[in-house]
């Protein structure tokens, strides 16, 4: 694809067969995961709801799919001293099993303050951990310490169009499992799932339509889609940790492009809405994994009587500590 | 199937055609649930678990099965003023379901402090609550006023050998839906689940082990399992709410012929398997769902090794008071 943006460059769109390439190249690596629906979910909106279920991808988030097709696309003077990145969350986890599967070296950058059990997640796979003060200043100093030291090559979470098409594999698999959706939905923090899940929709079908869902706390996205530039996500506040992060360079002209809206929602939707997926379809998601739904269910009227893909991003939350 | 059993009358076993027939009479009705495997299960336990999700189930339990069947079974005559029972519990909701997929009124007897949840589950789906005291002698009596006033046709909740073929169907699917199992192990309460289990294995798999998990704190199936007759259950004291009723004349037959043992557990072994399988499997289920893959882990010397089918029971829990 090969569009012009008004006030911006020229872009050119990943193209459909990466997109198919991607998903051969990885799916022997991931879980190719199952498409649930729930029947009081859909009488309670009004709608057809088919949730994507990456809660139930290997290392419990959709993240891997990038980060394995990120690791299995670098050459090899590339991968040869391994790879890093800095993450507290679900990329240390996708990238150290990523690493492990292609036999490389993973060095994870996270800070002093992540939680054991996501220490002992990224140990377990093989990983190296380096700690650093817990803001962003520390983490890159950091992590540009570890790539001078060892050689690694740096893989970024998001802003890496290798990732972003990994990303939009669960699109992909989604939009092939089932009868046509009118609208895809996915949440939105750094914006590679939602960038991939925009590129294998516009693909696969021109005319439904795609939406992103975000934190009220957090919504950079929302500011950066409407005025047409990146705006720096400066104070998260939100307990969808995955959706703190800000928009990137790779990540916001797709955004721009091939977005209908953004959705914003409020904490106790976001929370609301991770119970009644628990409740009602008896599986563990994370706060930033119902988002999508909690956009859903707040627009209902608009959504109603419409067939609604939602990708559920992700299932690692700390079981001791529910919001509910 | 006929056996000759010791120190008892001969007991004519439900063929491999009344299953069959069983199976195909309610599959439009039902869920065909997934089986789910998970790695870091499978490495902690040192066996190739194969879990079979009856969270997913309609109504969130194996139940809905049994009384689906039941309904389906009942004459004309017997049918046509309805159906009764009571329950606090999954078999309400399940029978509540049954009847109305069926076209029939549900009159279910709850105890009043049955919480405001399972009750609006029940009238959601069109039954009528009878509420009594909390106790076993209140529900029966309160059940017989119910089945004099309206002729409603009493179904046991596992006590009724169409009940018992209906939850046979859950192992039947999962035995047809992997590689041969070593072991298939389901939780033991009054019995529906384990004695149907124990039939459908035996047809389909003649040296397939079965065993039954029970807690500790309400462990009757083993000691009259051990004693050859039935010890009612009489201060159950467990976290596992579906496992605190005694066996049938109906089921002990069957659980007393075909089982391999029972294994008991503790309530901090129950309560970490839920925790366990929520955390890696990211699915809710139950706690009474716990305790078959708590046996599991609990002698996972004995079944290192080995495939085994779990069943999982249920997803019905309280997300307000969860705990762990």
């Amino acid at each position: 694809m090969h569009y012009k943006m008004s006030g911006t460059n020229d872009i050119i769109l990943p193209s459909f067969n990466d997109l198919t390439e991607t998903a051969e190249r990885i799916k022997i690596y991931i879980h190719h995961t199952p498409v649930m629906t729930c029947s009081s979910l859909n009488v309670i909106t009004g709608a057809s709801l088919f949730f994507k279920c990456e809660n139930l991808q290997k290392t419990g988030s959709f993240k891997f799919r990038g980060a394995v097709n990120a690791v299995l696309q670098l050459p090899e003077e590339k991968r040869k001293n391994g790879v890093a990145t800095h993450s507290s969350g679900n990329f240390a986890q996708a990238l150290s099993l990523a690493a492990k599967t292609a036999g490389l070296k993973a060095y994870i950058v996270m800070p002093e303050n992540a939680t054991s059990v996501k220490k002992e997640a990224v140990l377990g796979y093989g990983a190296e951990i380096i700690e650093c003060k817990s803001n962003l200043e520390a983490r890159e100093s950091t992590l540009n310490d570890v790539v001078a030291r060892t050689g690694a090559c740096f893989i970024h979470p998001y802003n890496d169009i290798n990732v972003i098409l990994g990303q939009g594999t669960a699109a992909f698999e989604l939009i092939k499992d089932i009868e046509k959706p009118d609208i895809i939905i996915a949440p939105v923090g750094g914006g590679g799932l939602i960038s991939g899940t925009a590129l294998a929709t516009r693909h696969l079908l021109p005319d439904t339509e795609i939406y992103a869902a975000e934190p009220m706390g957090a919504d950079d996205a929302y500011r950066s889609f409407h005025k047409g530039e990146i705006i720096p996500c400066l104070n998260p506040n939100t307990i969808a940790d995955g959706l703190r992060t800000s928009l990137g360079d790779k990540t916001f002209p797709i955004i721009k492009r091939l977005l209908s809206d953004i959705i914003r929602v409020e904490e106790d939707e976001i929370i609301q809405a991770m119970r009644l997926i628990w409740e009602r379809m008896k599986i563990v998601i994370e706060p930033s994994a119902a988002v999508a739904f909690a956009a859903v269910y707040k627009e209902k009227e608009k959504f109603s009587g419409k067939r609604i893909g939602i990708i559920l991003s992700g299932g690692n939350t700390d079981l001791g500590n529910i919001p509910f």
